[in-house]
């Protein structure tokens, strides 16, 4: 397979955007990732977009075509994928076995949600076709319901605490504060999380991450071509990707993601790295919970210890390893489609040291992890400077 | 590139289902092509599955972990693709770059869509959603009209007949009475469809294809190791994908998908032939009038000529060049998802000759066009013998 690296990113502003369509949000972002990757319209060949569920909050099915003529860019091949709230890790990989195949040298890669056109009620019912509609959104099972699970178990097993995991929510929203695009830039603490009312116990609102409005979009180049493009390119050193039971109730165990394992292990392989080579991650964060077992199942702490981690200050900016440094899905935003390509944006970014306050120093690898639903899909990339 | 074969094939009986979920449908196909593939499950390293509007339809997104799950294929990566009526094909595209890649040595591509569980209002809507959200359905376009102002537009322009449409629909339902997987194997003449009532005008019933339930799905595999599981694999000899204005009111012409053309291009020229080498094809007859058009853009005949040609019969089973040989998607069905899968099903066993009475003589080249929207996607490939 040829190499492939990443010569440019951007992001729109997370938010709610009553103003803008996902339209707007993809033109937004797709036109600064190209101007960033300093090609023209005319050199991308093929756009390969993520979105989770575009036909239920916006009733638009066909984004890959939407994309194409919205940026321009037609007759391009432009195609959509969907793996809930992988959608943006799955849309990534494939424009990554693209261009690895050699069809083509150069692709865009977007993720793209808008969620603020329904109520709070559709969204989740939208949101809960990532499950198992007939075994667990048909009986009432929302995903804080489902992640509230796993919370419980989490919490039973290895003595994890509700403090521990607001850890998570607060550390993410001290990065987010530094991030110019994160929906959220306050401040908070673990008692404001304690105080925040249980959405799903032990759940409270502050360990949920938000409904977003939001796009994200990548360029990907052959990896011999894109230092004619660009002088800090930023190669996918690996890519994994795993699934699992769509339904919590079939799984082995409800205290870790296999998916993320598997996934990881495929992507460190890949890369020739362990967890330990690892500096900077972007995991997916849609609950504390979710931020806990990823930590434990990617191998940066040892299963149980994942909220220890949290609590003592071991995942903050520059300690052993810096977690979710864009503010993660919480405090950034959670537009679901987008989300696996704004982690790969923040990680070009810190590998580019371009992340301003809140750049990681002396990073050599860094990876994203993506999950769709409760873990049935999990995508994980190492990136590093090409 | 690595050059890609198929080497199993299969559908599930098409039709309308009450009995039958999604999952029930993609496990009849993808275990029946498994074993058509002379492969074990455990031999395949990834799926990618094409279905279009399942949030509608049933609730459900995350088809990819769900065919994993319920094929018993846990771990392996397994994608869904999205292009409207084109996510078949644009899930097939993704697996044969995956392979062509050199990532994997043998995946499964599926497509699958259930279509029944909404009512036929709710399916217009859901169907609405491969056009223009906001510029067409939100106006009250629904499909049939889309297509009825194609219709019209070719009437206008080169004196196309109801009749010569009609005569699309007969002979598909001719060859779909040979088809044991088709949805409606009853024969119709002219006069059936002059009878059948306007949806749209010039547009009547028997112009349009079906609401059907089913599933498609083929096993991939690296063309040097092909012939240890398949004694006639056959060779995805191009593969083309395009783009176009998703609504028709920005199209340079209405009787003509350009998308479609650029697609052709692109896999006549990896395959290294014109249209006059290929000997049958499964077009996109979603209404009559998109045969019509699909055989005028994919060269088979002049522009303007397409209708005469049908009414002369020049596009029957064994005449110069045999269209449709499944029934189509007027009478073999358009499971949305499942269609372009579907068509490369019907190419494979003709290949393989294995077509029955429907079985096409001396076939050397099989092509399938598969269109999203009104044209906004057309995705082509080629097809012999490896």
């Amino acid at each position: 397979m040829r190499k492939v690296s990443i010569i440019g990113a951007a992001i729109s502003k997370f938010g709610e955007h009553w103003e803008k369509s996902l339209r707007d949000l993809i033109v937004e972002a797709g036109t600064k990732a190209v101007v960033d990757a300093g090609v023209e319209g005319k050199d991308i060949q093929a756009i390969y977009g993520g979105t989770m569920a575009s036909g239920r909050f916006i009733g638009q099915e066909h984004i890959g075509a939407l994309i194409a003529d919205h940026l321009g860019m037609n007759p391009i091949a432009s195609t959509r994928l969907e793996a809930a709230c992988a959608s943006g890790s799955v849309a990534l990989r494939a424009g990554y076995l693209a261009v690895a195949s050699g069809m083509y040298d150069i692709v865009a890669v977007g993720g793209v949600e808008k969620m603020t056109e329904v109520s709070t009620e559709e969204a989740a019912i939208a949101l809960g076709g990532a499950g198992d509609q007939e075994w667990e959104l048909f009986m009432g099972a929302t995903f804080p319901a489902l992640y509230a699970l796993l919370a419980r178990r989490h919490m039973e097993q290895f003595g994890t605490t509700e403090e521990q995991m607001a850890a998570c929510s607060v550390k993410n929203h001290d990065n987010g504060s530094k991030n110019e695009y994160a929906q959220f830039r306050n401040k908070i603490t673990v008692d404001d999380v304690m105080n925040s009312g249980y959405i799903s116990e032990p759940l409270k609102l502050l360990d949920c991450s938000p409904i977003t409005d939001g796009a994200a979009a990548v360029i990907l180049c052959a990896g011999d071509k894109a230092k004619k493009f660009c002088d800090a390119p930023v190669e996918i050193a690996g890519s994994g990707q795993a699934s699992d039971s769509i339904a919590l109730a079939q799984r082995k165990s409800l205290t870790e993601l296999s998916a993320t394992k598997e996934a990881a292990k495929q992507a460190y392989t890949q890369a020739g790295i362990t967890a330990k080579d690892v500096q900077a991650a972007e995991v997916h964060d849609c609950f504390s919970i979710a931020e806990i077992l990823a930590i434990e199942d990617l191998g940066f702490f040892k299963k149980g210890y994942g909220g220890k981690a949290a609590e003592d200050g071991e995942t903050v900016l520059n300690s052993q390893v810096s977690i979710n440094t864009s503010g993660g899905l919480k405090a950034c935003g959670h537009p679901v489609g987008a989300t696996g390509v704004k982690q790969v944006v923040e990680g070009v970014w810190q590998l580019q040291e371009k992340a301003g306050a809140r750049q990681v120093v002396g990073l050599k690898n860094f990876l994203t992890h993506n999950v769709g639903g409760s873990g049935a899909t999990a995508v994980v990339h190492v990136l590093r400077r090409a």
